[in-house]
């Protein structure tokens, strides 16, 4: 069978930055020559970024990629790198609008796009068929699908090359291929992380190899893009769906693999397929062997903390700030955030700031001192007593009102040291605080960032317990002390306050939350998994109730299959039954 | 000509309220049925709030949307009001996912319909075939588009029963009415408020009527939820395009007409088209005739500043607030927020609060107090002098930290006061500030509500013009202190501090803001208006590099064709051009 060298660029885009962009896929291009590759593809929306949300709808945007694309492969020219065929993903237009609508309503004028770039030009091009408009997708929303298949004809094989949800749904193109009698599929991919996602894609792209009796090429980009965070994870299988190479998670790659692509044995195409020829000349003669790169899939802890640092470091760089503040409080959600954020940009770039009040235990400011010394952060200490009586005192504040004042006088001292330094404010909320609104808006849910947005609370201190016994194993200290593992968590707005005195216990909670929240079930369905009523119409209606906090809060890296904010997408105004 | 006498309700669903929406249009029924009317419509989801967004995706939500559609038929039957048939939009299913998609995101398992009631059961079901997908619309996310047409034979006359979108595309089913030979054709409509939407939305269904040579009956909902305000207007005109009945905007209505309509001319009906037949008798004899009820359309100022109202007083109460609770500056923003909250649900419901500093002028004192003495609100002071200089001084804080803590300290004066007595607090943005991010997060930014936002800093002036003149010419006080129109707008953040001496002159920056945002053009777009180059740049940026604190923003009335929020969907990680 055909040999085919086959590089898979895993980049790391920014949505907008053009030059940027095209400078790491031409980046990618020049490692793939040398190492001898004849195709090159990189990811989605490699020139753009993704997702691009309403830029789509902006012809100074299209024009904007579309001289992107057509520069790059000049440049490609240009470096000597033309023989070398790319297809990279693009946004594509302005096209006459989807359909006659007669509203001023801006609608689709761009399609999501592979192009393949050849000998300084733009050869070929494909235009995703479906639009995923769900999740945090609204495809639909801003492009026009595409209804053709492309086949590229290239030394002596045939590929065929298709755009992400387009492998997802069996009536989409890919059921298709098996007709095209192309024996390598090409897929190019924006598929952000979710917990446990591998365990779907890997198999769809198995089971969609051997249904198309082809070699599949699934390539995806890398990196925090605000919620969302790309994992990468391209990966090359054969026409029995073993893996032959596979790229690791979380971090730009160059994947180079020799694939046995086994040539067309018919003549004809199915209708409306669009066949380039991109060079007659069989395979070359057999170049030295490329060693094995198969990435091992991490453990689900390492992806998740993976997921989060990553996020937290692209949010932080592409937004140009160089350091993050955050309150420490001694407990186990600042403590993880802090340890987020120093794997992320390194301790040296990470500002804590203890704010003890007077009901503050001895044993929180030691934890607390003990965590950034552990971490190695900067630390400083502002007690907030003097800042908070004036007020209470001036208005006479008791109750919720009273215990929310030390939380809002805590945002000011971090948001007056982001003003005076230029630090991004980190907030450090978990998802079960934010779904049952437990959390003072405008005090500690004031920030910029929220590293552990979509982490439960018991999740939170699994991946506390994951991370300290890394740092154990690579003989290293562990970063989170163990006392703000262990110790019972409490909001500490009041004397002996714990969070367990106005909540659920935190396993009941976060298993409620589950399936409420995470799983979508409604009232009945969760109390059928076994929960008490009382308890679930109680924290359903926390979640309900809290909809307007959760509106105001800040972005945080997507981990789960249903995170808030465009995943989750409910009125605040709404009468529950 | 058979005459039919036809009634439109025009009710004020909540989301969720099933019980409280069917209420209102059993009593539309009442009302219609004790005018003699022989068919009752209502508007697109008037049983369950539109829009439902992501709830069209709970079981448990479709099953109570069923179950009360159910129960109204038969309560209507209870009442004796069972031979008036009643048309009523509502989502309906869970009916098979759209398509075979092998991720586990939630898709679409409702319609969105309207149903005919009569004689106690549901005789009929019409699904939306077009749903909106673009500026504030998310139905491709959520419904599953139908493809039948609905036909009812009422009384002789032939009944062509649409929902909404569909009116408004051509290649829709009302392209096919005319084939279907009905003489009244029946639009169920959740439309929303936007300015000048009358000037597409009337001419549209005129065009409608001439097309399908039928008389057209729009019926529209009407009320606020979250940031859409739905403006009812419904209306019926002849198949000339004459206007026969019209409803106010921004109140509920049940609006009866008598109506000619022709008779079908030949019995063949288009494919995939259901008939009904509901009542094969002929229309009664003459009834005492009605009086004309044609709503004068008010002026373009009079609507903003009702729809204002309406979305205000609707947020409150909907979400089961007493009263609110706002900042009084002295400045133009807080006067007319104040003026709408007062007109929304009464002066005695309002409360304010004056937060002088060191740098608020003698002039705001006096105005804030003008404008308290005015409208007749609660009104109180305090001073924040001695709240902000601990933290100014513990903190050493200078610059726009400091500036910033001031209106940080009057956000926690305002949420304070909102944990101690319940109000709502109200945030008195307008969009140029949100646009160009001249405001301070979790300080002048803090609350549940922005009335203003949508409302750009030229047209708060003029709207507060407006409100002044309308009292004069009624005999009643101006509720705005001249001064807080005519002095030139300051954040009094430092001495003498003027908003021009930041930001481009108010008239200019409305001009690019108008284009850059509201039209969504391009930087040469906007500058080819007549801009300077560099001011476009400088507003453009500070738009861009905005959106984070956006995103975090209260929600507020959609006024405009571009309102921030769910409208204009851009990323916040993004490098421009």
């Amino acid at each position: 069978m055909p040999r085919l060298r086959l590089a898979l660029g895993q980049t790391n885009p920014l949505v907008g930055d053009f030059a940027g962009n095209s400078e790491q896929i031409l980046d990618a291009a020049r490692r793939a020559h040398a190492q001898g590759a004849e195709l090159l593809a990189v990811g989605e929306m490699a020139i753009s970024g993704y997702p691009i949300e309403d830029l789509a709808s902006r012809p100074s945007f299209l024009a904007a990629a579309r001289n992107a694309v057509v520069a790059l492969a000049e440049r490609l020219h240009e470096e000597g790198l033309s023989e070398l065929p790319v297809i990279v993903g693009h946004p594509d237009g302005p096209f006459e609008k989807r359909s006659e609508v007669t509203s001023n309503a801006p609608t689709a004028i761009a399609q999501n796009c592979a192009s393949v770039l050849h000998r300084g030009r733009v050869i070929a091009r494909y235009a995703k068929h479906h639009l995923p408009n769900y999740s945090v997708f609204d495809e639909f929303r801003v492009f026009i699908p595409g209804d053709e298949l492309l086949v590229l004809g290239l030394k002596g094989v045939d590929v065929a090359v298709i755009v992400c949800e387009d492998l997802w749904r069996d009536d989409g193109p890919v059921s298709r291929v098996l007709e095209t009698d192309a024996g390598l599929l090409v897929v190019v991919n924006a598929s952000p992380f979710e917990r446990d996602k591998d365990e779907v894609r890997l198999p769809l792209v198995n089971r969609r190899a051997t249904e198309a009796e082809s070699v599949v090429a699934y390539v995806n980009i890398v990196g925090g893009q605000d919620d969302l965070v790309f994992d990468g994870d391209s990966v090359v299988v054969d026409a029995t769906g073993k893996i032959l190479a596979r790229a690791p998670k979380f971090r730009e790659h160059l994947l180079v693999v020799d694939v046995e692509v086994a040539p067309p044995r018919h003549a004809t195409l199915p209708p409306n397929t669009n066949r380039v020829e991109i060079s007659p000349d069989p395979v070359a003669a057999e170049a030295a062997p490329l060693p094995r790169d198969v990435a091992e899939l991490p453990d689900d802890r390492e992806q998740l903390w993976n997921a989060l640092v990553l996020g937290t470091r692209d949010y932080v760089k592409k937004n140009g700030f160089r350091s993050v503040i955050l309150g420490l409080s001694g407990g186990i959600d600042s403590a993880v955030c802090a340890a987020i954020a120093a794997d992320a940009i390194g301790a040296e770039n990470v500002y804590g700031v203890g704010m003890p009040s007077r009901y503050s235990s001895e044993g929180s400011r030691t934890d607390a001192d003990d965590l950034a010394e552990r971490i190695g952060l900067h630390y400083t200490v502002e007690p907030i007593a003097d800042l908070v009586l004036p007020v209470e005192t001036q208005l006479k504040l008791t109750g919720i009102a009273a215990e929310n004042l030390q939380a809002r006088i805590r945002g000011i001292i971090l948001m007056a040291e982001s003003n005076m330094h230029g630090h991004l404010v980190l907030t450090t909320g978990n998802k079960t605080e934010l779904s049952v609104g437990y959390s003072t808006i405008y005090g500690d849910s004031a920030g910029g960032f929220a590293p552990i947005k979509d982490v439960p609370k018991t999740l939170v201190r699994e991946l506390a317990l994951w991370r300290n016994s890394i740092a154990v194993s690579s003989g290293s200290t562990p970063p989170i002390p163990d006392n703000s593992i262990t110790k019972p968590p409490s909001a500490e707005l009041r004397p002996d306050q714990l969070d367990e005195d106005t909540l659920p216990p935190y396993d009941v909670l976060d298993g409620i939350l589950d399936a409420y929240v995470t799983r979508a079930l409604g009232r009945e369905d969760v109390i059928t998994l076994g929960y008490d009523a009382e308890t679930v119409d109680f924290v359903t209606r926390l979640v309900d109730g809290a909809e307007w906090k959760r509106r105001q809060g800040a972005i945080g890296p997507k981990i789960s299959g249903m995170a808030f904010g465009r995943d989750r997408r409910l009125p605040i105004t709404y009468r529950a039954g």
